[in-house]
């Protein structure tokens, strides 16, 4: 049954470490009306997402730091439940980034897309949205794979790396992922299709690299920086990509340590370039509909890892940053 | 007068920190005679290169390592005492890696270049060579400088780094070079033109980039790695090129640091390239010819540091990682 108030959890702290929920107060405020050009949403599913992390350590990142007190930002789709705007019709979902809270008023010009009907909210997080987006273009755009080449994917079993992963199979790629679990090396290997799995809690990743690319990484789809990053320079081929998603790794500690073979970059022509799925909102439609044939032929698999209830998200987050989420990881906040 | 015996010298060791006299050994053999299609070069002036000290490492780099014995490898312009190849005609000046010793044997199939008539040994390697066009290729292919944007240099009165800044002058780029001296600094400002220079030795390098690069960083030309890659990425702007030609500041370490904050290139959306001189032999002309007219406008400028005598070159290598060398480091090995 949906909250007759709305619940807001607001950050208090920057967090020391991993996020505790004493860096948060859920706080409750009156349900917003819609003004002309408005629309009310309703909360139903909310992404819960690594880069959380960056957004509460009270620095600069790609956002300004986030002011203490304030609603904590997050993306999640809602039901639409009162409109007064003709593109956001009453009984559709939308998402937004409207903050975690179970309810939002949107005039829809502030990155809000309407959900295209038949896509279940929590398939919109778990293949489409930011999670498909950032796979999508990261992949094809910077990394850049062709046919016949290796590709490397850290975080591989995580939303967007699986995701990847399974892209660059559908270019013709070798695909090897990184990850931390044997059920995961497992599920990307026998599920997804992937090549060959490494567990970098377990193996050596540079000696497994070594096995699993025996030509060489042309393409590095880096989701979490650190050791593994160092471990995937050692192995790469002249004029490699090496796509910078994320670098989940370093995102609890204060002091982020660097890769120590960054001449690696100069010994064989390579670059790493990051990126931002912000960037690519203008070409939506293009991840989208690919997105979608492959899944309806198929092609690409995903798995959703479902927390129930609006006041366990912060307990959940921490999942994401120890390794225990099983695919996209997302708050069932209220019914569809 | 030119030696009657060629000497020459040999990596017996791979160094431990520094340079030692005693990771090599000078040693004599005859001088060669050239066959049919070949021409025998005599030794006039080594280039001494910072990347002697990658090359000495044991390690794989852009080449294998160097075998234990082996007569170093160094480029050096020599001139022509005979010649059995009508493409390098007796008399003239070619220049070519053929090792730390006072004579070589060419088929010119090895890379070596025919050094235009009116073009002195030391004006080559001093702005010509693979020195000029690493500056040009490495700014113009990979930091890609607009009209307008600014431009940090490191190792700024190295001799790449002194030139790279002054084509992104010629460019119109704002340029800031970081350098270890108050000459250093006021040489780069003062006879070169550079809008500002920071002495890392003295000054906080990223408060200094704040304040002299009010706008942000374009394009970071980067020599040295390290602590300064560092404080640059700090600043960067979105999509900002940081064009990675070397880390001099880590080459004599056993155990090299990377940048703590390689992240800021997922904030910027900016990348990080390596390059090198190698991959545009086929380009050279259009570097030169550029180069050659600059110099003639009196848009750049140049100098070199000539150490006498091929026996001295060992000891004169260590000039360029304590930053003593004032211009391109050159060993003068016999008259022209």
């Amino acid at each position: 049954m949906p909250s007759k108030v709305n619940r807001q959890w607001r950050l208090i702290k920057n967090p020391v470490g991993t996020f505790k929920e004493s860096d948060f107060r859920l706080t409750e405020a009156p349900i917003p009306a819609p003004h002309d050009g408005q629309f009310l949403v309703r909360n139903v599913c909310t992404s819960l997402d690594p880069t959380f992390r960056l957004w509460a350590s009270g620095k600069e990142t790609y956002f300004p730091p986030m002011p203490l007190g304030e609603v904590f930002w997050g993306l999640w789709v809602g039901k639409i439940e009162e409109s007064r705007n003709p593109n956001f019709p009453k009984g559709a979902y939308a998402a937004g980034l409207w903050g975690l809270q179970e309810y939002a008023v949107s005039d829809g010009k502030d990155g809000a897309v309407l959900i295209p009907s038949g896509i279940e909210p929590q398939t919109w997080y778990g293949v489409f949205g930011h999670i498909g987006m950032t796979a999508y273009f990261g992949l094809f755009d910077i990394g850049k794979p062709k046919a016949g080449e290796t590709v490397v994917v850290s975080g591989a079993a995580g939303a967007v790396g699986s995701l990847a992963g399974q892209m660059a199979k559908i270019r013709g790629c070798r695909v090897v992922g990184i990850a931390g679990s044997q059920e995961k090396c497992s599920w990307i290997r026998s599920e997804l299709g992937f090549d060959a799995a490494i567990n970098y809690k377990t193996e050596n990743v540079s000696a497994a690299l070594k096995e699993h690319c025996p030509k060489g990484i042309d393409v590095y789809f880096d989701n979490v920086g650190g050791n593994v990053l160092d471990a995937a320079l050692a192995h790469i081929n002249l004029r490699a990509r090496i796509a910078l998603c994320g670098m989940i790794s370093q995102y609890n500690s204060d002091t982020w340590s660097g890769p120590s073979n960054l001449m690696e970059l100069v010994y064989k022509r390579a670059k790493i370039e990051g990126f931002l799925v912000l960037d690519y909102t203008e070409r939506a439609g293009e991840a989208i509909g690919a997105i979608a044939e492959w899944l309806q032929q198929g092609k690409i698999k995903y798995r959703v890892d479902v927390v129930n209830g609006f006041e366990n998200a912060i307990t959940a987050i921490n999942k994401l940053y120890d390794g225990s989420n099983r695919g996209k990881l997302l708050v069932k906040v209220s019914d569809a």
